[in-house]
């Protein structure tokens, strides 16, 4: 098993990457190869296979499938996300992101600290008002902020989406506080 | 496509049951002839078949893979983070699901209103209050939150599955109070 | 006395209902032939007369009494100041009356989880959502919430009734909570 | 009908003194002969007599009648209510009345201002700090909250009691605040 | 040195009048002669003379130099920014302060309690707005408040005046209240 | 006068740096020499040259006087103050600050998004928990939080200067969000 202290502070049954099965193993040489590193929310999921599995899944189609929404715009509701929930790690990997797909540091540090002083068209100002509301608020979203989203140029279909990601951070930003999660160092440089 | 407007009020291209592929309708016909219906929120997810399987495949290993929480305990957890974030959908599905597993109807409607006033062993209070703050209140939790569980029995491991069904249903929640989506009517009369 | 533990976690003097004074053994016998239970909400003030009679009065005049408000309403105000406050007594008391004036039982589900989700016109909106502000907020309660009542068709009498209803159970959610109150059996299959 | 202006901001039917039933007008005649005045908030209630005698009934008991908690402590208590709820009218009238029995001014002001700040001894604390609580967050008050109270001296009846006047503050409160009532002009400058 | 005991809870080394600095002195003396007493915020930051320095520069030319704001405007924000925060010895100082300078005892008693009862014109519930939202809830405030203040007739310098106003209560509530400040017993009679 | 818009949103006097009486030059030259810039809070405050004065003689002692507080400490606090607040200004200012004295890229990086996930010792912890709590929740802030501060090691006059800061930047925060300062390019690459 690796060092758990430089993912979780919970103490997690977590393999060696030689002893995962050949799929897993490719998949995280394949992030090695392409991000310079594992990420440790998947080192961390690989004590459970299945979970893993499941997690991964929904996270690259969320993220990476087909969309409405830009992989960018998705990266910053991520932050903004992230940001009301107080995420240390999401905030430092997704804020990476930011820095990364934009080619603009500043706007990573205005969604990191208060994503209401960043310049923002109408739409994306749209986006990250109901990423805020959704998240800190979801007992009060009614049918007049999803009419909003429709006003700012979202299809019903992009409003399906958005929610998903909105909700997807909500999950994530949980379970790397509840269990401490460190983010890999690698991200704290990038594109600043 | 069916009639969304049982399912949820945004206009998505959900496919007819006979338009599924193979896979997936077979999956749908095991929830009919299990459940004696197809859940609202997979019909949902049928509007983009990679969203399903990923959510599907987290779902299933988080509420009935092998964990130190019980299948019921789970669902527990289910109502409680639901009933902070006052989301409709899932407290009539998991509230079902609660009445049905514990064979205790007020148990369900203690959870939907206020966990504090049900009868819980030190074990499982532990669980809902941990349940509830890191729902409403992620950005304080700390390490001390984390020493309580272990304090009522849980394992490190049982930590990190809890706060995986914590976040998975501050996911749900928020896609289904986004999309206004409504509950199958089989839930309602469910073990009362 | 009777047993308190059915009733409330306190201690009180409730006394036997062969002890009580005549108009107020009458009083709970005509309980026990309309609703088939004397709520235990009076048993409790029973053990004080005095708190009972002017608790009864109230109750009843607001409840029962002449008011551009119907019977219904007044419940369904009942169940959103109880659903803000969580108290469990009010909402098992009240959601099941909801259910039986109203002869729509899954009304009684969203107003009891989140009455934003209900089917509702334009005038229960604003009366619902009036009583939500009023209970969660009311420092910022100002002349513009009240416009928006008479707005939507309610004249200041009205207003005044429907404030009062407001404030009753704000009043009672408090004393049933503290005391721990538990609601009478029967109230749960009420109109399922 | 008396100028309602005075009064409350809602326009009511409230009657004239001279029209008023005999046993009211006694009642209020009393008032002003041991207040100098009939309190607004009995003369809003007057508008519905049934009201006004549930009203009075419940108040005169809660506050006046046989209690563990002094005449001065159920002042204390409702205006600590009020500061929570920041009620204009409650905070003037009950402040006053704080001002009177205690015969310490500066304790008036401290209670509307933040009871924290006041030398109370550790009962009184223990009495304000369950006052404030179940005013602001009725939700999570539970047998800790209850156990704190007995660890300071009440008994369960004086809980009771506690709760009851803390409930009726929470109540009236919320009537005052939306019907805009307005204080005695002679409240204002008794006992200071 | 002065006894701490009627000034703050902290134990602080206050020195005593005769030994300060001239400079100092003579500015207390001032204070004695045109209000009276010395107030107690400048007797507990003489502790550390520079302090008081910076201190009372900037209060004097935030409270007493050239604005749009009228001095009474800037004691009204001052006890609504204390009210938000509950700061008793701000709201026994500039709550005296309001009443003094307005030469209306309720209207100190209104903000103290709840300013959105007073009766103020639309330039001034706009002033009080922003300073109730800016003090309770910073990270809101946009572009779109700042705008309500220019459509209620400010100018671009009264804002960045108010700003500071709410921005300087803000510091000093905190101080005071960490330090358990006690107000001067001369306020509290002031244009009752 | 210089281009606001590189300063703030709002339109104000602010002159250009020749035209600054001869003090105020030096002291932006010293700046400029010592900084690489004159922070745009300096050139703010200009437009007022009083408050500049006063808050400048404030700001220095605060934070470069004699204290038992470390001048990274000062930071630190700044930093998580404003972080509540979420002030952009400040997080970018201070965030550099805490960067360049503590040779610690990451723990500034913590203090912005969440100081309670930074690895602190006990004083340390006491310290940001007390500026947090005094930041959001002033009026709940009473004897037992200072208590704890000096169990943690800290003397009443620090405690003193402890909230000195702690005040500070509720304040200057809360000028930078009205006005939407802008903090200088240099900050943002400084000791990454």
């Amino acid at each position: 098993m690796t060092n758990n202290k430089h993912v979780v502070a919970l103490d997690l049954p977590i393999p060696e990457m030689k002893d995962l099965p050949d799929d897993v193993r490719k998949y995280f040489e394949i992030c090695l190869e392409k991000l310079g590193m594992v990420p440790n929310v998947l080192t961390a999921y690989s004590q459970n296979l299945k979970q893993l599995d499941g997690f991964s899944r929904l996270y690259n189609e969320l993220m990476m499938g087909e969309s409405e929404l830009s992989k960018l715009e998705r990266e910053m509701i991520a932050v903004v996300v992230s940001s009301e929930n107080k995420c240390f790690y999401c905030l430092v990997a997704h804020g990476a992101a930011v820095r990364v797909l934009s080619g603009d540091p500043m706007l990573g540090e205005h969604l990191v600290m208060n994503y209401r002083t960043a310049s923002l068209d109408k739409r994306q100002r749209a986006m990250l008002d109901f990423a805020s509301h959704l998240t800190s608020s979801p007992a009060t979203v009614t049918e007049q902020q999803v009419q909003a989203l429709r006003d700012a140029g979202f299809s019903d279909s992009g409003i399906w989406d958005l929610s998903n990601v909105i909700g997807f951070y909500n999950m994530s930003n949980r379970v790397a506080i509840a269990s401490d999660m460190r983010p890999n160092q690698e991200y704290h440089s990038q594109a600043r």
